[in-house]
C-alpha cells in the first residue's frame, strides 16, 4: 500500500519546506513537490498541515512489572496510545533484577513487547555488576541492537548502581559504542530523606516531593558526568527535571563535554502543587520520580530546551491505576512510581513550545525525535522525512484545538496528568512503518505491527571520543 | 556541463552517508547510490573522499578601502583563494561613512564585487543614524536582498555605534526581519587604553592587545546581548575571540536568547605571543582587532563550537601589506587592522578540530556551513548536499597533509597567520555554481562567475520571536 | 554626660561578648566586663539585649528639591527617624545639576544639613565634566572629607553619565583615594521602554518596572564592573536589586575584583504586586528606582548578604508625599521617585534575616553598620563598639515585637512601604554621640546634634590596588 | 613575665592601627597608644613592624605514624617550625583505622602531642560507623574540645567514607554543634585511574597527578556540599586545590550556604610541573594529595582567597623524608604522601599576596588566622589582637627578604618544596602564650610549651542554622 501526502509543510530539523510525501512499503520512497499519485495510492490532503517526523519517545516503561500485577498500559495499548498522539516509536526499558541475567530479562521484555503497535526498541538497565554483566553488554551491542544502557542511582536498597557499578558499566559501554544513560538521583540521600519524614509522622504523598529535593538530583547528575568526564564517554541524563541539574548539564556541555539530557512533557508543564492536594487518589496519581517541581524550574526546562542543552523529550509513561496506587496509604515511599503521557506529548509541546516562540517548528522536530534518532543512532532511519527513511510521519494541524483528558485518551490508565488542558496543534493522521494507524480521532492500531528496532552501536559520537581518549 | 561525484562519503549537517552526487545547471540534481552518469558528464572518483557543502566565510573584507589604497585581495583574488581552500561563498560588508547613504555605499561595492570568482552577499554596517537610514535598511532588505546589519561598538571617532544607533538600528532590523550583528568592542575604553599606552610611549604592536583587553569585548558583547533582549531581536556577535565574550553568549542561550556567536579561524589556533616578536614586519601583521588572545582562549572558543554557544567560523579576511602596515610604525593605533585567512580557514578548522575529535565530520560543516546559511537564511540553498541546492561543495581528503605558507597560497596577501603550519585533511575539489573550480592545486577561478546572492528576511527565528514579542 | 550600659550582649561583626560599655563625651571609653559606673553616669540595664553599633544608612535623600519642593523629611525629621530605628548615621547625596559647579552644589547640601539630629556625610554625583569637576572633585577629597563620587547611568537627558564621563570620573577618583559609585541602570533602554509603553498608552504606574527591568540594570552594572576592572578601580554599586546585577557582582568578586554592593531593606522585603494596585497612590506610592522585583529576586538578595557579596543595606530615603506622586497621573515617568525606610530597615534586616537563621547578629551588624564604615572609611570611628569609637549605638531587643506602620512612624513621609508588617526584634535605647536620642518610643532628636562626617581619602583598599596597578 | 610590643601597626582582621601591646600571663593585657611597661618587662621596639596574631594552621600532620615509622617533625619539632615562621597554633588530625575506637585514637595522639612547643588541637576522623563511633563523637565534643570531624572522601579500600557514613557522620555532628570536613576527592575514581596507569605501565611519580585530576577532587567537593545542604549543616571543605572545586564552593556560597575552604600555601605557588622531574627523589617529594595543579589554578585560589570563597590558608604539613618516599620506586600509588611548609606558609602568602596588591595585611590576618579562629569557634581567644586575648603575636617585618631553603629551614624535614624562592616580609618575633618564642632567627621552642586547645561547640553559626532547619 503506498500513501500519498499531498500539499504539506514539511518540517526536518534543518529546516521547513513544501513537499508532497510519497510512502512504500514502509518507507518514504519520494519528497519533492507535485508528485504523481502512484495507482491505488491513499492521497491524504495535507493542505494547511505540517508534515513531520513520527515522535520517538525515548522513556517509557510499558507492562512494567509491579509486585504481581503490571501497568496498565501494555506494549500494545501503550504504544497504540502513542500513535494516536503522533509517536510511533519507543524506547523502553529491560531492567534485570540484581543478579538476574541481563540475557534473560532482555528475552522476557522482548517477548512482552511483541504485540506492539509501533516500532519499539530497548534500553537495559545495569543494576548489580559481575563478569556475566560484562559479557552480556557484549552480546546484547553486538548481536542485539542495544547500543544503550541505563544506571539508577537511586533505589537504594534495590537497584541502585553505587560509583563502583556506575565505574564499571560505562568502562565497558563506551568500549563497545553504546550510551550510558542515568537515573540521576542520590539514592542515599533520598532514602534518609525518606526516613526522616516517616519518623516525623509525614507519610503520605506531599512527603513525595520533600524526599527528592532538586539537590537530590543535581549531585547525581553532577557525579555522573564526572564520571563520564574521567572515563572519556558520552552520557545521557534521563528526565532532567530542575533547574540545578540542567545549570550541571550546561556547565559541563559548555566545557565541550558531550552530555545529553531528556526531560519530560509533566516536568514542563506541571507542578509541584499538585502534591498538595488533600485527595490521596489526585496526590499519589502524580508521584513520581523526580518528582514534579516548583513552577520556576519549568521555565529552565524550557531554555535548557531552546538553548540546546536538553536535548530530547520524553513521558517515563508508565500507568498504575489508582487501586494499584492506593495499596501503600500510609507510606508515601511505597506508592508505585509513574505517570502517563505518550499520547499528550506532543501536543503539549507545540502547544506550550511552538505557539509560545520558545521553539520553531524545525526545533519541535529536534526535541520530539530528530536528536533522539541521532543520540541513538538510528537516523536517518528516523528522525527525518527523506526518502529511504522509515515512514513513520504525522500530520499536524497547528489551527486545531484539543481538551485533554483522561475521558478522552486511548492510553488504558485511569489518570491523565494534564487533565483539562487546553492544546492548540494536534496530530491528523499518524502513519506507522507505511500504515496509516491514525486519522481524525480513529486509532487503527494493530497489535503486532511494531517491529523491534535494532540499534547500532559506534555513532560518529564515539569516533570523535575514540580520537580524544587516545590523546591521553 | 555535469558533474558526477562518485563514491564519497557525503557529509551534512544531520549525517553522514555513502552517496554519489549529480550535479547540473548549477544545482544539485541528485544524491543517492549508485546514480548513472550523464551523458558528457565529468566524473569525479570520491573514493575515500568526503563530499561536504562548500564553506562559507560570513566575514570577509575584500578590497577594502584604506587611505587612498585598497585591501591586496580584491573580490576576484580573494574568493578565488577561498575556492582554493574550499570555501564557495563569501558575506562580505559594505561599509558607508558616517552621513553617507547606504544606498550609495552599498552600490559601490557591488559594482566591486562583480568580479567575484564565487558567491558573495553583504552584511551592511550601520554607522550613523537619520531617517534616511531607517529608510534605506528597508529598501535593502526589501529590494535587494540585504538579511543583517553590522554594528561597530568600537572605533570611537569614526564609526562606532553608540546605544542610541543601536538601539534604533535593531530595532528597525527586527521590524524588517533582519540579523542585527555587532563587532562588540567597547570603543570608549579601547580609546583611553590607547591614549594611556602612547602617552606612556608605548607605541609599537605589543601595545595592540594590551588595548584591547578581553574585558573590553565582553562589556560591549554584555551590552549588545542586553540590548537584544530588551528589544526581543536575535543578535549575532561577529569575532568572538576570548573566554569572556564567549561566557556571555554562553549564559544568554543558556536562558533561551537567540544569540549567535562567529569565531575567526585564527583566534582558535594563534596566539598573542605573536605580537611579542621584535620585528615590527611580523608584529604588525597580526595587527587586528579583536587581537590574538592567550592561549587558554582558544580552548575556551573550541569549546564554543563544541557546545553549539559559537555556530559560525569565519576568517575576517583583509589583506593589508607590509608597506601598508609599516605606515605608522611609531603609533599601533593607526596600523591598519586585519589579517587574512580565506584560504587555510576550512584546513586548519578540520586538522585542529576534526583530527583531535572535537569535532564530528558534520559538526565541522555545522560550524563551516550549514549554520551561516541558517542563520543568514540561505538554507537549504547553501550548507547542504541535498537535490534542488545550489553545486557547491569540496571533496576531502581526510589522508592527504599539507604545509601551509605564503609562499604556496594563491591569496594576493603578503603574509600568512598559518605559516608553516601542518595540516592534515585537505580539499582536493572545490565544485562551485557546478563548475569545477578547483582540482588537485589546479585553480580555475573564472572573474565574475560568482553570483550575488539575494538572501531573504524573516528566517524562522523571525516568526518564533514575533510570536514572544506579542506576548508582551 | 556619661551613659553606662550594663549587662548587655556586645554584638561586634568579628564576635559576640557579654561586656559593659561605657560612653563618655560622645566616645566609647570602655567595653569591659563589671565596668564601674562613673559619678553621675546614666546607667542603662542591657540584660537580655543586644548591644550593637548604631545603623549606617549609605543612601538617602533628605530634603531632597523637586520642581519647586522637597521630599517631607528634611535632615532633622529624617535623622531623627532614623535614630528612633536605631541608625545614628547616613551618607546623603550631592547632586549638582549638569553644568553646576560641584563646590556650589556641596555647600549647599552642607547648609541644608546643618539641622541634623544624627551624624551625616556626603557622596557627590557627577553629572558632568570638565575641567572645574576634575578641580572640585580634588578638592572635595583633600579638604572637605568627601571619599565616593556618584554616577547616575539612567535619567537620559538628565544627569545621566555616559562612557566618557564614567571613565574620566572613575580615574579621577582612584587617584585621589575615593570611591566611584553608580547607579545601574541603561538610560537609554530605560528611555525607549518608557517611550514605547506611553506610545501604547500606558500611563499608569504599573509601567514602572515594565520600562527598567533587571537586565536593564545588570547591563548598567556589568559595564561599570568593566570600567573599573580595566581603570583598576573599586566600584559601590547601590542599591542593587535583582538577581542579574547580583550575580554580575558575584562573578566579578569571584575573579578577585573590589566590588561592593549594596542593598534597600525594601528591595530584601517587597515585591512587585505593588505596582498592581488599582489605587493610583498606592501603586505611585512604590514608584523608585530601580522598582521594586518580582519575589525570587529578594531570596537572591538576602544569598547576596549572607555570601558577603552585597555588603551594605541601605533605604535610598526619599519622601514624597502623596500629591507630589500624583503631580503626573498621566504620565509614569513623572512620577517622582522614592520611598521611605531610614527608621525601619534595621528592625526589618533583623526580623527577615536574623530571625530566619540567614544571618548571625554579627552579620547583622557587617550589613547595617561595619561594612558601611570599612567601605567608606571611617571605620572604626563607626561601626564597631570599642574604646575610642564614636558612642554610636543601639540597644536592641530581640523579643520584642511592632507593628509597622505610617502611623506610629516618626518619619514625616507619609506612607510607608513596610505597612502592617509584623517584626520581631526592635530598638529600645539609641545613643548618639554619646546622647541617648531615643529611648521606649521616646524619641529625644535634636536639630544639630548631628556632625558632619569627613571621611578620609585612601582606605587600604587602595593601598593595595595601587600595588596591583603598578604591575601593569 | 611581661612582654611590651612598642610603636608597631597592630593588623586585625577589621583593621590596622598604631599602637603598643601589653602581654602578661599568656594574655595580652592592653592594646593602646603609649602603654607604660611594667617593671621588668621586655620591651620589643616594633618601629616599622606589623604586629599580628600568630598565625594558625588547620591542617597538620605531626609524627604520623607510616608503615612502622613515622613523618620527621614529630609534634615538638613542627610546631617550633611554626613559631619560626609566625605560626602559633596547629590543628592536627586524629586518625583512628576503621574499627579502631575514636577515643582510643584520640588519646594516643594526644600522648604524642604532649611535648609541643606551640599550642595544638586536633580534628578527629570518621573512618567508620557504628553506634560506639556516634556515642564517642559525642564524648569528644562534650567532655574533649573537639569540634570537627575529617572524612576522607579518598583512599578506597582504606579510610574511604561512603556517603552513607558522610550522611551518618554529618548528622551527629550537627546535632552535637560540629563542624564536619572532608577531604574532597573521589575514591572509586582515583582507584580505577591508579589501576589504568599501572596497567599502561606508568607507575612513577609523573603518573600520581594524572590519577587525580581536578574533576575527581571537584565531584567529591560537590557531594560533600550536597549532603551538606540536604542536611542544613556547614562544611569545611580542606586543601582545596582547583578551580573546579573552588567554583562549586563559590556557587554553593553564592546560594548562601554556609561552606568554607581551605587552601594550601603550596597550591598556591607551586605548579604540577614538578611532576616532570627526571630525578626520583625531586619528584616523589612532592608527591600529596591533591596534587600540585597546572598553573592557571594557582590564579583562581587567590581569587577564591580574595573574594572570600576560601577562608584559611594551611600547609597539610607532613614530611616524610627521602628514604620514606624511596620505598616504592615502582608504583606510585604507594609512594607515602605528604610535604612540609608549616615554616614557610605566612611568608608565602605575604610575599605572594601581600605584595601584589592581592590582599591587604587584614585580609592577611583574615586567612592565616582570624577566619580558622572564628570558624572553629575559638575566636577571639585567638586569631585578635585584643586585650583578654591569648599572647600569640608575630611581629612581621615587611621590608626584610629571605630566600627559603632546606638548609636554613628548621623542620626536621629533609625537603622544602618552596626552595630558592625569595620572599620579602618575614616574622622578626613569635610570641607564643606569651613567651617570646622566636627572634630574628634565634628559636626558643620549648617541649611542652604548647597547650592543648579545647574547641567549644555551638558556635554563632549553628545558632542560625538551627533556626533554618527549624523551618523545615
Amino acid at each position: 500500500m503506498s500513501i500519498l501526502i499531498r500539499g504539506g509543510t514539511v518540517v526536518n530539523v534543518d529546516t521547513e519546506f513544501r513537499a508532497d510525501v510519497l510512502c512504500e512499503g514502509g518507507k518514504i520512497l519520494a519528497v519533492a513537490a507535485q508528485l504523481e499519485a502512484p495507482a491505488g495510492a491513499e492521497v491524504i490532503d495535507a493542505g494547511g498541515l505540517y508534515v513531520m517526523p513520527g515522535g520517538i519517545d525515548p522513556h517509557t516503561h510499558m507492562q512494567l512489572p509491579f509486585m504481581g500485577t503490571v501497568t496498565q498500559d501494555d506494549f500494545f495499548s501503550g504504544t497504540a496510545a502513542g500513535l494516536a498522539g503522533g509517536t510511533t516509536s519507543i524506547i523502553d526499558f529491560v531492567i534485570p533484577d540484581p543478579q538476574q541475567s541481563l540475557m534473560a530479562a532482555f528475552q522476557q521484555w522482548r517477548s512482552w513487547a511483541e504485540k506492539s503497535a509501533a516500532d519499539y526498541s530497548f534500553h537495559v538497565a545495569v543494576t548489580w555488576w559481575d563478569d556475566s554483566v560484562h559479557r552480556d553488554m557484549g552480546t546484547l551491542v553486538q548481536e542485539h541492537g542495544v547500543n544503550s544502557f541505563k544506571h539508577f542511582m537511586a533505589y537504594k536498597n534495590a537497584i541502585m548502581a553505587d560509583d563502583e557499578i556506575l565505574v564499571n558499566s560505562f568502562s565497558r559501554a563506551v568500549e563497545l559504542g553504546a550510551m550510558p544513560t542515568v537515573h540521576a538521583e542520590n539514592g542515599e540521600l533520598v532514602y534518609r530523606l525518606q526516613q526522616a519524614l516517616l519518623t516525623q509522622g509525614k507519610t503520605g504523598p506531599a512527603s513525595h516531593p520533600l524526599s527528592r529535593p532538586p539537590v537530590v538530583e543535581a549531585e547525581a547528575a553532577q557525579r555522573a558526568i564526572a564520571i563520564a568526564d574521567v572515563l572519556h564517554t558520552p552520557l545521557y541524563i534521563v528526565h532532567v527535571s530542575c533547574a540545578e541539574s540542567l545549570a550541571a548539564i550546561t556547565l559541563a556541555r559548555s566545557k565541550g563535554q558531550r552530555v545529553f539530557g531528556e526531560v519530560l512533557a509533566g516536568h514542563l508543564t506541571v507542578n509541584d502543587s499538585v502534591y498538595q492536594q488533600t485527595d490521596f487518589a489526585q496526590a499519589a496519581a502524580h508521584v513520581m520520580s523526580p518528582p514534579f517541581r516548583a513552577a520556576h524550574h519549568q521555565q529552565a526546562l524550557w531554555q535548557g530546551l531552546q538553548s540546546g542543552n536538553l536535548h530530547t523529550t520524553a513521558t517515563d509513561h508508565c500507568t498504575f491505576c489508582a487501586a494499584q496506587k492506593a495499596a501503600s496509604k500510609d507510606d508515601f515511599t511505597r506508592i508505585p512510581n509513574g505517570c502517563g503521557g505518550i499520547e499528550e506529548r506532543m501536543m503539549v509541546l507545540w502547544d506550550a513550545g511552538v505557539n509560545s516562540g520558545k521553539l520553531t517548528p524545525s526545533e519541535f522536530v529536534r526535541v520530539t525525535s530528530a536528536n533522539c534518532a541521532q543520540i541513538f543512532n538510528i537516523y536517518p532511519r528516523k528522525g527525518v522525512i527523506a526518502a529511504g527513511s522509515d515512514a513513520d510521519l504525522v500530520l499536524w494541524d497547528p489551527a486545531a484545538s484539543r481538551t485533554l483528558s483522561v475521558k478522552t485518551q486511548f492510553s488504558r490508565g485511569d489518570f491523565n496528568v494534564f487533565e483539562g488542558r487546553q492544546v492548540r496543534g494536534v496530530p491528523t493522521h499518524t502513519i506507522s512503518g507505511g500504515r496509516l494507524a491514525y486519522q481524525l480521532g480513529d486509532l487503527r492500531a494493530v497489535a503486532g505491527a511494531g517491529q523491534y528496532v535494532k540499534r547500532p552501536p559506534y555513532s560518529a559520537v564515539f569516533a570523535a571520543m575514540d580520537k580524544m581518549r587516545s590523546a591521553y
